[in-house]
This record gives structure tokens, sequence and C-alpha cells, in this order.
């Protein structure tokens, strides 16, 4: 087993930090913007300091090779995103960023001899905090999404993605895409942006897959009338009616299965006038369990909300669903394995994130490590893992490169982990991150 | 008793619904917009051809005087506003403005004899929809607020309310604005706002004073985390907490006194995504009722709501408070009296929404008329009140005015309606409409 330098990633977790530095230990870098190029610069500067060949596609996905003994093989590609949602953290992304580039460093300074070419790989815009929907650029790639209609994706300021990414400088051309013929596994490292490593007390997250997931519009809709002047049982007040639909919710939601997590985020009331009783509600469910059965029934539930509460209509639409995504089963073994043989604590885990891997997952064999977040947190600046917990998760990292690495060719069959079929419903673009 | 011309009525509020008229049977015209500027020129058009004398004060309110026989004596006014909300209707406001151009038009046309002067009024923006707060100018005028701070308040765009002033051309001398001195009695004829007068049949509401209120901020404050990764045991749902804390009030408030209204009208998530469990919402609570007993009892709920729900602290904070506003004893028996003449159906009522009429009764003795709300629906498109309502509110409005014009001098006394006291907390600047 090999292990890359605990310093050296150290200094890579502080100095990306400083793009986009927001002053309260997080950082805003919407993809594209000042800060994230100033990311993209370092990334090449220091890929190319060790002598990786650094390109782009016509996407601005950016990919630093370092070749292998036989060019010819398929490479392996550890990838993740540099950008992120406004006041985030250290650590979503960009951990799985400089992951790659410390494999790379470690692979090349310590001389570890490999057959295959490793490639460290940025995704362009995994959030979708400017320009919707998140894991644009994976979804492009792997056929999720058609490239024309996200070039226009806007952002609240009226500017398109595609000419933030022609002002970008970084885009390069369509044929140096990510493709499964070139390359024969991806590896995602990542924060588990969840709680349960922590209370496991577990150090490395083995992801077995992406949890399945619905999204519904939920809206209830009344009549607007004067705060003053309305008596009470005059009223059809549709803020009072999403109260109870929500609460309605979580009592039918709570008595599904324990591993089920749902979640209304958003929630607009219109017209949101302190003095105008509200007509119309709109909010979100989303619902993420692996198992289909437990989805279904959370579609259920929400089919058996009452038609009318308080006087109001209640209606509801799917907006998004996806299955669940199976990784890659050689690849996920692999990484169990590496883990217990470094002798770190390790679990299976599903992510209830979405990431870019899942998509991948489509084109090649794919699947994510997970190191722990620090009370769950992430999203936000309190997001944090520990250097020694980034440190081993990238010497799983590197030690299940070099396994995949020596698998011989077929051996990392492509086993049906591409069932992260994605509908979407209605005309509104739904972000899932 | 003498009467108006109904055909004058219908003209006067067609051609008023014109100007900012949004295609839906509704208008928007904001204060000072240039749909507000051709209402104020077509008052000052119809004004000036009957031979009034027109001028405007510091704050472009308008005034329009026909004089009487005794020159000298203190003047009788009626006032109301000719701006909107987004989306507003053609009665709100407006009615009151037509009813006192159309008592003018009548005193003038039929030659009623009157000692003492008479002026139409117009308030600048009452609505404060682009400009807040609401009844502004008339709370300068009544030591309300202050001129200097009222000048700088802001439009979502960035215009300022003294920036709109000026360049509206409508800015007249400060010498001239309405005061306690020169005027004897106000009258405001409105729309009831509410579907009181309706389902109780009666065409007038000889309106007694404006309800007390309370207006509170209450928030909850949770933890953000991420949709997908947080099991739900490990969850702080600001939302959810809400949705209780609006639960607890409903429960607490219903038991209180039956004319007791109650609204949560605005409610902001934060950060408002569907795939993040929110970590803040705030929400107001406005309550109205005559009695300061209840409203005690209103504080007294909101005290009472619990420290802690679903894990997220709950806090609240006053934002707004008045007292009740009683109006002029002798004028409201007066438009009783004179409504019971005229043979009109009428019932005593409260208004539950503020009107520039409760501050200008702290300077002179006031009072107000309502007629009825078609479905008690206002500030929205859907407002209705029939010519035949309208008619009927005018012509007590008339009968009232020439009754106020020969009481005796004293004879209006000064009952203490002025209890319009209000008081202002926090930095927030609140709308009260």
């Amino acid at each position: 087993m090999f292990t890359c330098n605990k310093d050296r990633v150290k200094d890579k977790i502080e100095t990306f930090a400083r793009f986009g530095a927001a002053g309260n230990g997080g950082i805003t870098r919407l993809s594209l913007s000042k800060e994230a190029v100033q990311a993209r610069n370092e990334f090449v500067k220091r890929m190319k300091a060790l002598g990786a060949a650094v390109f782009t596609d016509d996407l601005a996905n950016m990919y630093a090779a370092v070749p292998g003994l036989d060019p010819l093989l398929p490479g392996i590609v550890m990838a993740s995103h540099l950008d992120s949602v406004r006041n985030g953290g250290n650590y979503d992304g960009v951990l799985g960023v400089i992951a790659a580039m410390e494999v790379a460093e470690t692979i090349i300074r310590d001389k570890i001899p490999h057959r295959r070419p490793f490639t460290a790989m940025v995704w362009t815009n995994e959030e979708g905090a400017l320009y919707p929907p998140a894991m644009m650029c994976s979804g492009i790639l792997c056929g999720k999404f058609e490239k024309a209609a996200m070039l226009g994706s806007k952002s609240p300021g009226g500017k398109t993605f595609g000419e933030a990414l022609a002002a970008s400088g970084f885009a390069g051309g369509k044929e140096n895409r990510l493709n499964g013929k070139n390359y024969a596994a991806m590896l995602e490292l990542h924060i588990e942006q969840g709680p349960v490593l922590e209370a496991k007390k577990k150090q490395i997250g083995v992801v077995e897959g992406v949890l399945g997931m619905v999204n519904y519009r939920i809206s209830t809709r009344g009549q607007a009338d004067h705060a003053g002047t309305t008596p009470m049982a005059c009223r059809k007040d549709a803020l009072l009616a999403a109260a109870d639909a929500i609460k309605y919710l979580h009592a039918e939601l709570d008595k599904l299965d324990k591993n089920l997590v749902y979640t209304t985020g958003e929630l607009v009331v219109h017209p949101c006038v302190h003095t105008v009783i509200p007509d119309y509600v709109e909010f979100s469910l989303d619902a993420r369990h692996r198992d289909p059965e437990v989805m279904g029934q959370v579609v259920n539930a929400i089919r058996r909300l009452p038609k009318k509460l308080d006087k109001c209509a209640v209606s509801f639409r799917e907006a998004w669903a996806r299955k669940t995504v199976l990784f890659n089963r050689d690849l996920v073994t692999m990484v169990e394995k590496t883990a217990k043989t470094l002798g770190y604590s390790a679990m299976k885990i599903y992510s209830g994130a979405g990431h870019d891997a899942q998509y991948a997952a489509d084109i090649m064999p794919a699947t994510m490590i997970f190191v722990p977040s620090k009370d769950g947190h992430s999203h936000c600046e309190e997001e944090f893992t520990s250097v020694d917990d980034a440190w081993r998760g990238i010497n799983v990292a590197l030690n299940t490169v070099l396994a995949a690495d020596a698998a011989p060719p077929g051996g990392l069959s492509h086993s049906p982990g591409g069932q992260g079929e994605s509908r979407r419903r209605g005309t509104k673009t739904v972000k899932i991150v």
C-alpha cells in the first residue's frame, strides 16, 4: 500500500480555500466566476508543474493526464468539481479534485509504476448554483441533457451559461470529452455531506450507489383578502392549508421506513404581504430512499393528500424522479478491500446527494469514496473534514486507482450500474444536488 | 336631503379606471407613477372646470377648494387617495376621491348654499406600495413620520420617494398643508374591503373607528443541512417548526373573541432551496381587534409560544402596534342620522384596514363612510362596488358635509378620537394598510 503526503494535502486544502473566500471560513465560488477561474488556474499550474498534459473539452471540463506504461490501455480518471454553492464550504467538490491532484502527484513524485494513463479531472458546473441544473456538464456528456438547452441556462442576472463558457477561456474541443472508450474506470472522492460516518465512527464510506429520489411540487390555492377586514370564518388561507399539508405529509411519511429522508426546502407564499391573506403557496417535497418500493409508498402518501384543506384546493405534480443508481460492483469491492488493507474503519453507504459520478456510471465503471463531514454539515460555511480524514480517503483512492490499474483488461466489467435514468416532468427546471 | 348624479358617478368610476388599467379589469397605479399622474391630471382638469381653486402642498397632496358663504370659517374636507397597490382594483381610494369630486360638483351645479369652504383632497402615497410605509403623507402631516426620513424611502428599484416627488411636478408649498386651524372636519368615503356589509345586507357602514392592531415577526432557527444525506432524527428543520408555530397560534387565537382577525400573510424561508433543510424561517402575525383586552390576550398567546419547536429556537418581536382609533362622535352620529334620513340600511362598523383618516383624526374631527365590497375582496382586480352602492354612499357624504357645514362653530368638538398612537419597534419599516 502507498500513502500520499499529508502536508501536501493540507497545503492544497488551504490554497484552494483562498479562491472565493467569503471571510467567514467558507467560499462562494460559482461556476465560471472570477473566483472559479482562479481555482482552475491553480489546478492547471500545479498539474502542468507535475508534467501532466492539461486540456479541456467544449464544456470547459478540465483534464490533466499522466501517461502510464501502456498508453493504449483505457485510462483511470478521478473527477470532481471546483465550483461551490453561495456561501458554501471548503470541501464539497474541491476535496475530490485535490484528491485527484494528490494521487497524480504521489504517483509521479514516488515514481509508482502504473500501466494505464491516470487523469485528474474537473467537472464544470456541478452545483448549478448560478446556471441550473446541477451536474450540468456530466449530464450533457452522459446524455441526460441537451447541450443546446444547457447553453441557454440563465443566471438570475440574465447571463447564459453559454456566454459564461465562451468568456471563461476554458472551452476546448468536443473531441476531448471523457468517453467510455478511452477510460476504464472513474473514482470520485467526496465528503459524505451527512452525519452517518461520524456517528458510526467510520473513517471511510464505501459508496454503493446513489439513492433514488422523487421531487414533487405541492400547491394550495385559496383567496387573497384583506387581513384586517375579512372575518376568520370567511377566509381561504393558502398558507394555513400549506402548513396543514406539511403536517399531513410528515405524519404519513414518518410511518414509512426509517431510512427514508424527505424535505420541504422550498416554500413560496403569494403575495407574501403581511396585510394580505395568502392566495397561493407552492412548496417542494424531496424524498430519497434506496428501495423503489418505499419510494412508491411516498408517492402514494402524496397522492392521498386531501384535495381540500382549510377550504383551499390542494394539488401536486411530480417535478423530477430518478431511480437508485448502483455503482460498479468490482470498484466498490476494490474500495472496500483497500480501506481494510490500509487498516481504516469503513462502512458501506448510499449517497443521498447527487454527484457527477452517478451520471458517469452510465458510460463507464464508476464509484465513490466518502470521508466524514463534521456534524454532517455541508453546503454551508461550517462544512469541515479534518486533514487526517481527507488524507486517509485519498490513500484509499490512490490504492484503489492502482488496484484498478492492475486489473486485467476486461477485468472491470461494466456491471449494470447505469440505472440513473432520470425523468423530467413539467416545464420547470429542477435542480438536483 | 340632496342627492348627487348617478350617471356622473358612473362616468367618474369608468374614467379613473382607465389610468393604469392592467387589462384584467383592475389597475396598477403606484403613487407618483405615470399612471398616477394621469389620474391626478384628470382630478385637476375636472375640479378646475368646476371653478375650484386647485393647489398642492410640499408632499404633492392635492386640494381643490370650493369657497363657501363665509370664507373665514374653518372648512370641511373630503379626502382619499388615487394610488393603488400592484394589480389592485378600481375602488380602493379612488372612490373616496370620486366622492369628494362629486360632492363638490353637486354643490356647485345644484347651487347648494353652504357657509364653509369645501375641499376635495387627494392624499399622496396612501398604499406605500412602491415607497413604504403606507399612509405616508397623512403620517407626515399628522406627526407620525419624519418628512426627511420619508423622502429617503426607496422603491425596490432604488428610486427614492423624494426623487419621485421632485420629478412629479406636483410638489407645492408647505404652507398649503391641511391643518386643524383651517379645517373643521374631515370625511373619507371608502369601500369596506371586507364582506360584512354585504353579508348583513347593509348599504352603508357608519365607521366608528379603526381597529387596534399588533404586528409581530416570529422566527424559527434550525440548521441548514443536505436534504439527501441528513437522517430525519438529526434534523433541525426551521420550516417544520414554523408550520407548528402557525398551527399553535391558530389553536390559541381561535379560543379568543370571535371578532378577532389575525393573519400570517408573509413567510420567508431561508435558503429556500429544495435540497436544503431550511435553517431560518420568519413570518408575520397581524392581529386586529377593537378591544385592548383582547389584543392583550393575543400578545400573551404569542408570548406563550414554546421556546423550542422541532429542536428549533422560536423567537418573536413586536414590529408595530397601534391602539384602536375612535372617530369623532358628532360626525359618526351625523353619518348615521343622514343614512337613516335617506332611507338607507346602515350599520356601525370598525375599519380593519388603516386609512389616512385615522391619522387625520389626530388633528381634526374626522370619520369615514363605508360602502359594500362585492365578496369582500379588495387589493385585487376583482374588487367591485356597484354604481348604486357608490351613489348611495356619496349621497350620505354629501348630506353629512352639509350637516357639518350647518353645525355651529364649536359644535364639532374635537372629541378624543386621536388615540391612533403608533409604536414602532426594531429597525424594519412595516407597512400598514
